[in-house]
């Protein structure tokens, strides 16, 4: 490792160097109990999303194209093609299917899906070697830890031109590959600097309603992957890829922290201030979502009722929301804050049947001109730490009512029980006839005793 | 296609998308002559440089990942594995062998390097689908022509950062897998959307002399290959990935200037703008080795009469050369600038057989010693169309004197014959025993009729 001795002998590492070394002697008995929990909901979370989204057009063609280029055999699942492959595309197809449905999880103060990028490439590659379940629960908190705080240090100014699933996505993908493939910390640093040259995404694709998202989740996996295994032969990567004069941050950050890459690193654990996604869409509508439903209840609105609804939103919101002003897809309504917010109105829940009958309603369309967005100050200082919530609603009786929430549903302090990530998880495993109500629930059983198996088998066997 | 009617009627595509019109559209009847000779010579040298590569340890890493990855059978051949593969891998894997001796060929103007992202993703797509050697050029001149302008567009603030190489080249692969699928304008335009989407590669991997660089071609020739393929199925791509406000541009440059993208396209043919690699070094170097080399043979100079060198250069050279302080691998060496100089005054030769005995020759390090680099306006003006060589030579008796190349060999202006790009590839070819004498030359044979083929195949059959 490039270290420094500090004057009491001890050495000292540079963020990158400090985060490779973390990831690589992460221990399954270091990670508190509740953390253990909450990293196998997430995995039966993304799982359910992943089924969700294997029936969709661009996860097809990835599924296609995995089809075309790799092996017909292999340890590791394709769930889209339901076949066996090689961990590379088995991880980049299940990762493009984990992020279509907008269903998956969301890292709040990072705007990141640590999710879709790390489970995927943790399940290929746990299939592949025979880890066991206590060191896939390691790798991918592994991967959440590092993924997160890149994110973190990265910054808003990255994410208004990058999509940060895809950037530090990779890093997140490329670590909790390592960690299954017991990359020593000096690998790991290596592995790091790879994936962070190789990582990408950029939001331009949202004004066309691009399949870009989908491609950014599988080629984070896949080189993220690639990364890994590279730097288990010895292949070397920048030491300083994250942090240094011609690395990440310099490249595509004007307000990266180094601080946050290390910050109270094995004390402070990420991965449970995820956040589970309620409704089906976009999270920067997640907020306005709640505060109108809120509103509605509170004062009996119905639909009909209302003559406008003013969102008070922070500035991400409308960076990635705002060139969405007449969605063409059903994918792309997920990121119209009007069409979100005319499901509340309308049907009470943002859900993906109701986005798949949005764009043929009129009514939906008549409700989304109602919608408008507004930077709000404290909403704005707030974020990206707390999502709040607040409404303005007029009525056509001439009323002014508000409405706020301080935390969205699925947030850390509002989270799902089990029960609720069951229910999600059967109502999104069966969608469009996915997966059986049998094999999701042979599935969830599968998950919840994930850490007693000593090797990772098959997760979705003919039902 | 996206486009605005004008007032005569006349449709006016955005830049991106007369991009995609153009390599779309592209006929080998529209190529003139003199431009398919020229990337007849550039494939054969890229050979030459895959077979000299193929033995790196760098590249056999990759190598290995492939076929723990890939197909172990396909109509696309993998040079290093020496086996057949499905095109993805072929492409990856030949791309990191084909830049790692710095032989490869060198856009002035963009400061990229076409060949090594071009040519093994256009090579392992024709011999999988078949295609013609007339088919084969042109996709090969349609992914020259966009590389070099998507390079030009991304300009000097890009290059600061990132491997324009790993950036435009991914968009470069892209185009020439597109046009071998024959994708429709409309297609490539997707195509493009994803590999910018794709697209990466940062210089931060210089400082530790990492072996990032083979790591960008493979993924550049990879990320391009798969945005071409998921394009023919339907998978949709930005628009403006490359001019808009949340696409390349907006992230990684602040100088591009979108008239670059389309400069002249279809009447000036930016392929034999493109420079032979005479020494086996970062193009930053060569100017000055050739001012070097000449002021020494213009007074008679020995290594042993030099006290100093100042090599008067471009801004891009400080950045890229100038961490470069104390090469510690063989390819780092090809970075240093003092190096490079020492074996031309002490070999009258920067070879590959040079720097494989540089680092143990104390005379070069003593030499190395005694080269500075210092930015000179007029140098600095004149970059990156042309790249002048200018050099100072103190002498251990007392006499400064000066060396000055306007165009170093292997440009344009001072190119190589095909007698010269022979030897080349036979001494390339050969390196470390790479492939036989008798292979070389019926590789030379092959491609220089490579043209009249009716259908790509196998190119190095064993001998």
């Amino acid at each position: 490792m490039t270290a420094a001795r500090s004057t009491a002998g001890a050495t000292i590492l540079h963020p990158s160097a400090e985060l490779a070394k973390f990831a690589s002697e992460l221990k399954y008995s270091d990670i508190p109990e509740s953390v253990r929990m909450r990293c196998e909901d997430l995995f039966l979370d993304t799982m359910a999303s992943i089924l969700a989204g294997s029936t969709a057009r661009a996860v097809k063609s990835m599924a296609k194209y995995a089809a075309l280029m790799g092996p017909s055999d292999g340890k590791s699942e394709d769930f889209v093609n339901r076949r066996m492959t090689s961990p590379v595309f088995a991880a980049m197809v299940n990762a493009a299917a984990a992020h279509v449905v907008e269903q998956d999880d969301v890292h709040n103060g990072s705007v990141f899906h640590p999710a879709a990028v790390v489970f995927p490439p943790a399940l290929a590659v746990a299939q592949a070697i025979g880890a066991s379940g206590e060191e896939f629960i390691t790798a991918s908190v592994a991967g959440y830890e590092v993924g997160i705080r890149v994110g973190e240090f990265l910054g808003r100014s990255h994410y208004k031109i990058f999509h940060t699933t895809g950037t530090a996505g990779t890093v997140a993908a490329a670590v909790t590959v390592g960690r299954l493939l017991k990359l020593t910390p000096e690998q790991m640093l290596h592995a790091i600097g790879s994936a962070g040259t190789t990582a990408s995404g950029l939001w331009e694709f949202l004004r066309d309603a691009a399949d870009s998202k989908q491609l950014h989740t599988a080629h984070a996996a896949s080189a993220g992957l690639t990364a890994a295994y590279l730097a288990q032969d010895g292949f070397t990567g920048a030491r300083r890829i994250l942090e240094g004069v011609q690395g990440m941050a310099a490249g595509m950050s004007t307000d990266a922290d180094p601080a946050r890459l290390t910050d109270r690193l094995g004390v402070r654990w990420a991965l449970p201030e995820t956040s589970f996604k309620y409704h089906a869409s976009c999270r920067h509508t997640h907020p306005a979502a709640d505060a109108l439903q809120f509103a509605m209840k509170q004062h009996g609105l119905k639909a009909d009722d209302i003559s406008s609804v003013v969102t008070h939103v922070h500035q991400g919101a409308i960076d990635v929301l705002g060139p969405v002003t007449n969605p063409q897809t059903v994918h792309q309504s997920k990121f119209s804050m009007g069409t979100v917010l005319a499901l509340i109105a309308l049907r009470n829940s943002a859900d993906l049947a109701g986005f798949d009958q949005a764009l043929k309603d009129g009514a939906v369309a008549a409700f989304r001109d109602k919608v408008t967005m507004e930077l709000d100050e404290e909403v704005d200082t707030a974020y990206p730490q707390r999502w709040i919530g607040k409404v303005t609603v007029k009525t056509k009786d001439g009323r002014t009512l508000t409405g706020r929430v301080d935390e969205p549903k699925g947030d850390p302090g509002n989270t799902l029980s089990r029960s609720e990530i069951e229910e999600k998880t059967m109502r999104l495993g069966t969608y469009q006839g996915a997966a059986t109500q049998e094999q999701v629930k042979k599935l969830t059983q599968t998950v919840w005793g994930i850490s007693k198996q000593a090797k990772l088998g098959q997760l979705l066997a003919a039902a």
